[in-house]
């Protein structure tokens, strides 16, 4: 359902008739999912919008990180997640997710559960107002629910989007969070409240989508766009490449445990450019993004 | 000098005045490095040769897969590493490297060394004459040395090379080898001698480059380009971005031991597609290369 409205949202802004590729897919070891992809409509040079339900084998090495279990564990995963480039340097890359996973231990039969998700903006050239919409809408979805949370996940976003070898963030953060509802409780009550309680949180998050970053494709959407900016676009992205397939737990999770890969790599810019030479801006909008990106600022 | 030659030999055949860009560079923690650079010649849309002589310290994890000893280890490591991306897709994209790795153990004084380094070829079109041009020149050069290097080697290349989530090799090969002469010995002599043996092999690996590579280039540089086969080679070099960002172990070795980013990176074509749809070969010859990175074959 949210996949759908987000869906709809995307090719309506576009105004054109650009369909999504809708895809269904089997998992390898249990369940599946509907990936969505748009690629060259008017606004967006590609975005995807996938939906996920899988079962299968946590290998040791992650059973070991998520509960300091040395063995392989049954897991279940599901969630949204989406990642939007548009063609105008003057929109902001986006990336947005909400999960739940459930492992199993086989042994004593007791169930770890616990939500995840984030949203976050990868401009080029800083626009600062869009930062703080951006970042004011995320703190109200927050703020709704518990006020810590945005102060808390918001920090959480630009530690999890740091590339340590370039020392710089991927963009301007949002949030990001893990691990809700995973402590122990000591009854199936607890159990429930905690895991409904974080799961709307959840939800609330994926919904808060739509209204934080569609108001930004709408005021930068008209802007032209000189080639050095497109050039200077095409070379930020390979730093969006370089943290994914580097750090990214989640491309990684997806990637080890058998994931489809076509879903899962769907993050990757449609166009990159890589060089050894400095990536020189191209204004001072983009000059602001590589100053902001070496030192995570507040935007509130 | 290895570096020298190769970098000579590069500005030649291009037939042009572009010049290397060379960089010398240190290392934060010891040592340094010169890196060659070419961009856009009339054959090279990038070539990078690199020569680094670095001490530093090996993180805990790196020492115990290295030396199964649980702690970080002072490590001295030299080599030169080049890749080449031409601009076109019927000249395959090369990479070369030999090294020597020198870990100590603080607490028991005791030099563990090797050598390592390997050539191997990514085609985006195949023409199989050049797979048996490169293999044979590589088997030569191994020959020379031990009539059971290139048979080892080569599969291990094949190995190596591997992207578990696509299911293929990263080009057609080539030879790979690690940890040459890091067996424990009984005195000083046998050490040197091993040492002795192994680096001169590694060195004539180095030098065997040229002849392997250069007849390809020569052969196949006046084959026009379509626009098709462009599009090819622009999507085939994603899968190189995955295998040296989520795989390669000299990559991941430079990044986590505060190696240069820029010459570690260098690595990266200059220009990547990427997309969730499958890529259609142009014609017969790009069908033929998605068919041998299937299944690794003889070149001899």
């Amino acid at each position: 359902l949210l996949q759908q409205s987000i869906i709809t949202a995307l090719i309506k802004i576009s105004g054109d008739e650009k369909p999504f590729i809708l895809t269904p897919w089997e998992h390898a070891s249990g369940g599946g999912g509907l990936s969505g992809l748009i690629q060259n409509s008017t606004l967006f040079e590609q975005a995807g919008v996938n939906f996920s339900s899988v079962t299968g084998i946590l290998p040791t090495e992650m059973s070991l990180k998520l509960l300091s279990v040395k063995k392989p564990l049954p897991f279940y995963a599901t969630g949204v997640s989406l990642v939007i480039h548009p063609h105008s340097p003057h929109i902001p890359t986006t990336h947005a997710n909400v999960r739940y996973l459930e492992v199993k231990d086989s042994d004593s039969g007791v169930i770890t559960s616990w939500f995840g998700g984030g949203i976050d903006l990868t401009p080029y050239l800083l626009y600062e107002e869009d930062g703080f919409h951006f970042h004011h809408i995320l703190r109200e979805a927050c703020n709704s629910h518990d006020e810590t949370y945005y102060p808390r996940f918001k920090t959480w976003c630009d530690e999890y989007f740091f590339l340590p070898h370039r020392q710089e963030t991927r963009g301007i953060g949002g949030i990001f969070f893990d691990y809700l509802g995973k402590e122990e409780a000591n009854n199936q009550r607890q159990i429930d409240e905690r895991l409904n309680n974080y799961g709307l949180f959840t939800l609330d998050i994926g919904k808060s989508f739509l209204p934080a970053y569609l108001p930004i494709v709408e005021r930068n959407r008209n802007i032209p766009v000189s080639e050095k900016e497109r050039e200077f676009q095409l070379s930020r992205r390979g730093r969006y490449v370089e943290f994914n397939l580097l750090y990214d737990r989640g491309t990684l999770f997806g990637l080890k445990t058998g994931g489809r890969v076509e879903s899962i790599l769907m993050s990757l810019p449609p166009l990159v450019k890589f060089s050894p030479l400095p990536i020189v801006p191209p204004n001072e909008k983009g000059e602001a993004l590589l100053q902001v990106i070496k030192a995570p600022r507040s935007w509130i």
